[in-house]
């Protein structure tokens, strides 16, 4: 039990230090290697599997709206991202810059794509003539490079693979409605397949994306009461359709812009999905999202049958559900701290006492609840145990992002909960950009955003104590 | 009518100018659109619906046997290209280089990835301690850059997507089945999926991948008679292991370097279906890779019932095959037109006399003929022509591709075929480099492969005269 102990150990508790906690399982349940490349990572086949059931999962639903997959070249020329002023002013300082190909040096250097708005726009402008080719709903999966100065795996790093989605409409109010069609596509992704609750709203002017007229976001909770922006949607308006000049012949045959959004979302839910469900013992995967649903760990494996029971039971699971079975010498005891560790949501533990009462003992992942279940209950009980697993993960990840949700009518409560109560702080906003940063510097709160369910915490802003406009959620972020 | 003749009218035939029936194609079937970026292309929805088809199927292949996926950095550090002598020779001159991350220069450069070799074996030598780590059979689907001269859609673009598969071996043995194991699984996806005949065999050392120590291949053969390399598979011994200092502790406890491979398979496919299938009036697609199996054309769809009818058709068939209905007011030749553009392999006819006699028409786009089918037997018979297309698309270019092979004896015969058949020229080689370089310059001809299926056409080199070793495929390649 020697590895089995040192394996245990190794793992720093989340209130001795959290950042190290985290740390600690990107890296043993093997979801991430670091590289040579600065602040880039290598998503080994864990993680990565977690990244193609949540693509599969989203690529689903974009396609059930309507929208169709395409691929733009990686390289922007400079000149191009120069087109849109406030988007160059936002993303021109962090992108990585192309200045030689082969042996030649180019006449105009090419940064790779930190988002691709620039070269969806002049696309559009070559493709769209009339009404009848609106709308154009695309969508792509690739890699983008942000030069971070920090970086953390998941959640801030200078590559990431995303999806970024990309429309045009003929009207502004096809386009608000597509805006907000697809954040909620978000949220309930994120409920419905990573059991992770969220805070829908919009951003402040200050937080929203370079160029953008609105910013909509989900905003998820962490153990630690931070804040992880989840996912974005933004409408452009025409801001970019005449930058670029993208105009078609409407149905009273006038040259109209047309109106524009973008939304995206990327590996940085997988650094949510460890941050609101894991626990000390490691990671905790929904089962929806898991590569590995069921592990079977057999006992006394060298007892007559033991293994040839525990390989029946992994194909027939294998109809309905994703199943491995670990038959290596490694003794159960690692077995068990192994996939928990990497967070299987469940154990299925087989030795000859339950061969001989043709039963298997299930245990959970998140509750270490273990049951007893007869052999041919095992399809029902399976998939029962994933809906009530998904439950209530959701379920207590809700209860911690209430209960970690304060309000501040003025701005001593506002500093004070800033400073003793980790999580959000709901406080009234009057709208200027001033106490924004006051809020900031002060209190090191950011807005996170202005909820869709606005309340009436005070009549007035929590700084300056002017007439309120929002209520703005406002708590540290990663 | 109009639109439809001008539609039609805008495609060059084949025999006036194939690269420009080519470029016609790709471009008014919407595969691509042309960039900004040098050398760069669009894909565009149908095109890169053709590519997830790929991807889906090749990924299934893969998972089956034991791969798995990850994903690495798209930057490599000068230095770590540099580590194996023979693959930096190969890949330095044509990679892209990034010397700015936002504003501050950076102290090393870093190219994008050409491929991702030196990235694989630094991370195989950080996570590989004992044999029972091995084998690791991994792969990435991921986009890569060379910077190319001279550029065309699918066939050689500075940037493309493809997948690359990496894996490493206790054993040369074990490595060496594997690289046979993808080089075939590549065939068979070609012959199954693709309807693609092609040559397996061996490349010359001259044609061999940088730093491999064997690059087998697949060779499918164009309408123009012209080779085009669809898919590679090298086996690197212990090579980069040495480089990158990749060694296991083996059962009997001594330290061994492992035996490593790769093997890769790009968008250029995408050019192969083009270029083997299509005909005059565009693209023919095999029914198991089109994006849309069945296009549904309403006819008189103004009278009663018609559109109906047709939609009650579009939903049932959505169960069991990709189709699409189109009910917009185009005019049925248009239509008819515009779907043999796009290579949709079969076209499915309806107005109010087959409804009348509850019947469809079914055209086939490869051969044009027309059958009608009970509604009661369409599905039955969908299926069963999309397997008659498939197999006769493949019938069909199994025949050019023999009747395209001729063979040479002597210098004279090679060059007399070189200038009056295009196709494929078998000929006997003695091994020397000189005769493989003395071919090219007086001939034209590339070696395209040892051929695994080795016939005796002569005794001597078709080039020297001295004692043949192999007989070579030869032929003029994209
Ligand atoms: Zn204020
Ligand atoms: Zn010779």
């Amino acid at each position: 039990m020697e590895k089995n102990k040192k394996f245990v150990e190794a793992i720093t508790p989340m209130d001795v230090d959290f950042a190290q906690w985290y740390t600690d399982i990107v890296k043993k349940a093997e979801l991430i290697e670091y590289s040579t490349v600065r602040g880039m990572v290598i998503l080994r086949p864990y993680g990565y599997a977690i990244w193609e059931n949540i693509q599969r999962y989203l690529d689903d639903r974009f396609k059930e709206t309507g929208h169709e997959n395409v691929y733009m070249p990686m390289l922007i020329p400079e000149s191009l991202l120069q087109k849109e002023k406030d988007h160059v002013v936002g993303f021109a300082p962090e992108v990585a810059w192309v200045t030689h190909g082969g042996e030649e040096k180019l006449t105009e250097r090419l940064c790779i794509r930190p988002t691709s708005e620039t070269l969806f726009c002049e696309h559009f402008s070559n493709i769209v003539q009339s009404y009848n080719d609106l709308p154009k709903l695309y969508n792509q999966w690739c890699s983008v490079i942000r030069w971070e100065k920090t970086t953390r795996p998941f959640l801030r790093t200078t590559e990431f693979l995303w999806q970024e989605g990309h429309t045009i409409h003929a009207t502004a109010e096809e386009a608000k409605e597509e805006t907000l069609r697809m954040l909620n596509t978000y949220a309930d992704a994120l409920k419905n397949f990573l059991a992770i609750p969220v805070v829908k709203g919009r951003k402040t002017d200050k937080e929203k994306f370079a160029g953008a007229e609105a910013t909509y976001t989900i905003e998820a909770m962490m153990h630690d009461g931070k804040a992880l922006q989840s996912g974005t949607s933004h409408y452009f308006g025409d801001g970019f359709a005449k930058a670029f000049d993208i105009k078609f012949a409407d149905k009273d045959s006038q040259l109209k812009y047309v109106h524009e959004t973008s939304w995206g979302l990327s590996t940085r839910v997988i650094g949510a999905i460890i941050m609101v469900h894991g626990d000390d013992s490691g990671l905790i995967l929904p089962p929806r999202v898991a590569p590995v649903q069921v592990v079977i760990v057999p006992v006394a494996q060298h007892k007559e049958g033991v293994l040839e029971k525990a390989e029946e039971l992994r194909k027939s699971i294998s109809s309905y559900a994703r199943v491995k079975l670990d038959a290596s010498d490694k003794k159960p005891g690692w077995k068990f701290s192994e996939y928990e560790m990497k967070g299987v949501p469940v154990r299925l533990e087989v030795g000859p006492k339950d061969i001989e009462q043709n039963q298997v003992v299930l245990v959970r992942r998140d509750t270490r609840e273990k049951t007893i279940v007869p052999m041919d209950e095992l399809e029902t009980k399976l998939k029962e145990l994933f809906d009530d697993i998904h439950n209530s993960l959701y379920e207590k990840a809700l209860v911690r992002l209430e209960n970690m949700t304060s309000e501040a009518a003025d701005f001593e409560s506002l500093k004070e909960a800033a400073e003793t109560k980790p999580g959000f702080i709901k406080a009234m906003w009057c709208g200027k950009l001033s106490c924004e940063e006051k809020i900031k510097e002060e209190a090191g709160l950011s807005s996170r955003c202005m909820p869709f369910e606005q309340e009436e915490i005070a009549d007035t802003c929590v700084c300056c104590g002017e007439k309120a406009e929002q209520m703005v959620v406002w708590g540290k972020a990663y």
